[in-house]
């Protein structure tokens, strides 16, 4: 054997997974076909992030004089340096996993990687050369992708996913957005915040569909306000790329609307990268896209196991790396309980912000919990006032029986670095009162989550 | 007797325990002598956060390009604006109060009130109309005001206190902030953004001088390159203020220094209000300006309570609501827990920002404990760097012998909001695993804290 480990694909699960190994004294390798960072790091979180804070700075430059700041502006934002800036960002961030790599001492080997059985991985390099490895563990980390639709398929030049969204080569006048996810919603945000004519369609009833009803409305009446076309319980049934504009056929209730777009995005989740990868040949287990796995993340073959996206639960950065320590902190003999899917927190990045974890109302009280609710807007924050930041709120969910924290909800600037604080009193088992009397700094947006759980036993302050 | 509670003070200790007295079925009056809300909200914690904010979304404006938005901005800001929007937030805070106030049934007195014994208040209103009042139980809550210095009398115009540095006519060319807590650096922040001169002298060998040192070094660093001039070992002997510009005799190590400024803001610490309350008559016990409390804010005079700043513990605003709550649960004879002065968290809320909860390392060994402690620069975390805010670091101290998460300390962009999550950890007890396995979203800054722990474990992914 080669290696104690050999890690396929190096993502957020992938990297990390591999790093954790490396401290737990395990000789590793990681295999990847592209770029260090996977997705996320190129192509997904991080450099989308750069994106919408450039998008945030010219919003603080358009209504600067709601601060008193009463400066004269001229000119557009330059899409292009925007752009430039977030691919400096993601390769920054390359470049840190390569760091991370080498200071951990673990091999990279750049190529697509195959499962050839008794702990063989045969890679293909991008100029063709072959090699194999062994290893006594192997570990599946290969990520997703933007998923296809039939009936809307990418271009990837008027018809695009989330990769090209983020590096096209100017500004679009138009686009429409497919979905309305955090990918979605994030790029929607964007490129209306940068000047262009957005218009979001979504299959279901809300946008943001799997948060909480109340966020969802909520955000979908604050978008609006920003300028941004909404059409949800819609599909898009057509497009007609062969034109300067696309002519997109949506149905929605009130029948067929044929809009125009000059790019269309779908933003309609992931497919995940099994092709290719030898599981057939290997003999390991998969259903619907997804690898089977046990709590631990092995397959049903010994020695391989899977993470992120590939396997069950939340396709998120965050899940793919937790799972990674757990599966390397198992194969390396420690004692470790088995991930909580749902104490996992969500985020989407887009003004204001959407972050939530637990149970929604809804899905709490099918669960058949009595659910005792509470809620602060961030109308009567002082904070929020000050930052000019009322739009939103903060929604807390408490089982009524035994007080046991079910989620959390929250809508308003910077509460994806809220939530946190929520991850962590659910994974202590907090109950309301505990959260109640935990003194929360005056002022910040984060009090909202006091008076939250205040509001829920009927304690609250400022309402 | 008229009520069951009188509460002198209408600040966020005052109006705070007046509403959860209410909430607990007591009949309650409210005391008043200028402004519902009381320093915090008039001339305190929020005025000087929408400040800040303004000041803020100027660097924005500034730095503009750095984000990739190449408009041509011109002009200066509107100091007058500024201002002007910071009153009006503080404005609707205090009228959110008055909403409050009615909303629960409190009546408010305006007025300056004095123990008259047995149960009673005197009120003088500012007309001269005198009426008193009765009640079972009084709570003081009458705040400070800015500490005057024998060598640095304040005359209100061009040597000031905190409440004329958030109302000045103009923008000051240049100004010299005596003191480096909270205060005197958001200020000496705020004037450095508008394009003010500013002078930092502190009498200690670090700003922030409650801080951690790693805290307080590296924002002394941060600020001097913003432009700051910090003189830390140095002390202020005299100003002579007859001229157009103050002049300022510094000693400092090297010997006594002369500077000028515009403006000379003293920011030496709060003094409390205790004058003409009626103290001494009533027996009530107080040494070296604060009153004698036990666990539960009850003064040696049966009846007569007393909470924030002229008590013990920390003289912030979210410390003086909490023993407001604590104090009026007690009276209604509801099983309450004595507050946790180690756990509260103290914030500044300059760029960037610092924030911190429980033990220095310094007082932690100080106190006896081995210690272990992590560290997560911004530098490596990957949504900083997205969001331009590389800046800063968070530490964590365990004690190495059981575990118990003894402080946090915090500078960077955001940080006050990423506190609340160890107040609540700290309240919860946790372990530096237990923070470790929470799983935090990516991208955030909040993912530090959970760094942080793993660094103090060995456990640090991206490091």
């Amino acid at each position: 054997m080669n290696y104690d480990l050999i890690v396929i694909g190096s993502g957020p699960g992938g990297y990390v997974a591999a790093i954790r190994a490396s401290q737990l004294g395990l000789k590793t390798a990681i295999i990847e076909k592209e770029s260090l960072g996977g997705i996320c790091l190129n192509w997904g979180c991080i450099p989308t992030k750069a994106l919408l804070k450039s998008a945030q700075v010219f919003e603080y430059i358009n209504h600067a004089a709601d601060y008193g700041i009463n400066v004269d502006v001229k000119g557009e934002p330059d899409f292009e340096a925007v752009i430039k800036r977030s691919r400096g960002v993601a390769e920054g961030m390359s470049k840190g996993v390569q760091f991370l790599m080498k200071k951990n001492k673990i091999d990279v080997i750049m190529g697509f990687g195959k499962l050839k059985g008794k702990g063989a991985v045969e890679v293909k390099a991008a100029d063709g050369t072959m090699s194999e490895h062994t290893a006594k563990s192997i570990i599946l980390a290969t990520g997703g992708r933007s998923r296809e639709l039939p009936n809307l398929p990418q271009d990837g030049k008027k018809v695009i996913g989330y990769r090209q969204a983020m590096v096209l080569p100017k500004m679009p006048k138009s686009m429409l957005v497919v979905g309305s996810g955090a990918i979605g919603i994030e790029f929607a945000y964007f490129y209306n915040a940068m000047g262009c004519n957005v218009t979001v369609v979504e299959y279901l009833d809300n946008i943001v569909p799997l948060e909480d009803e109340e966020v969802s409305k909520q955000l979908g009446r604050i978008l609006k306000k920003q300028g941004i076309n909404i059409m949800t319980g819609s599909t898009v049934e057509s497009v007609d790329s062969s034109g300067d504009l696309c002519k997109i056929s949506v149905k929605t209730a009130k029948g067929i609307e044929t809009l125009e777009a000059e790019i269309v995005l779908s933003a309609v989740g992931i497919a995940t990268n099994l092709e290719g990868l030898g599981l057939e040949e290997a003999g390991v287990k998969f259903d619907k896209g997804r690898v089977l796995v046990d709590d631990f993340y092995k397959t049903n073959v010994e020695g391989i196991y899977a993470i992120g996206d590939i396997v069950k639960g939340q396709a998120l950065a965050h899940v793919a790396s937790a799972e990674g320590i757990i599966c390397v902190e198992k194969i390396a003999g420690q004692h470790v309980e088995p991930l909580n899917y749902n104490n996992i927190p969500g985020c989407t990045y887009c003004s204001p912000e959407v972050a939530s974890v637990g149970y929604t109302e809804k899905a709490a009280k099918e669960a058949g919990y009595e659910v005792k609710i509470g809620r602060f807007p961030f109308s009567a924050s002082g904070k929020a006032s000050a930052a000019g930041a009322k739009d939103g709120f903060v929604k807390v969910i408490f089982d009524a029986k035994y007080g046991e924290f079910l989620g959390a909800h929250m809508i308003g600037y910077n509460v994806t670095e809220m939530i946190a604080e929520v991850v962590t009193a659910r994974k202590l088992e907090a109950t309301g009162h505990e959260i109640i009397k935990s003194v929360h700094p005056h002022p910040t947006m984060s009090e909202a989550v006091m008076e939250a759980a205040a509001d829920a036993y009927g304690e609250v302050i400022h309402l």
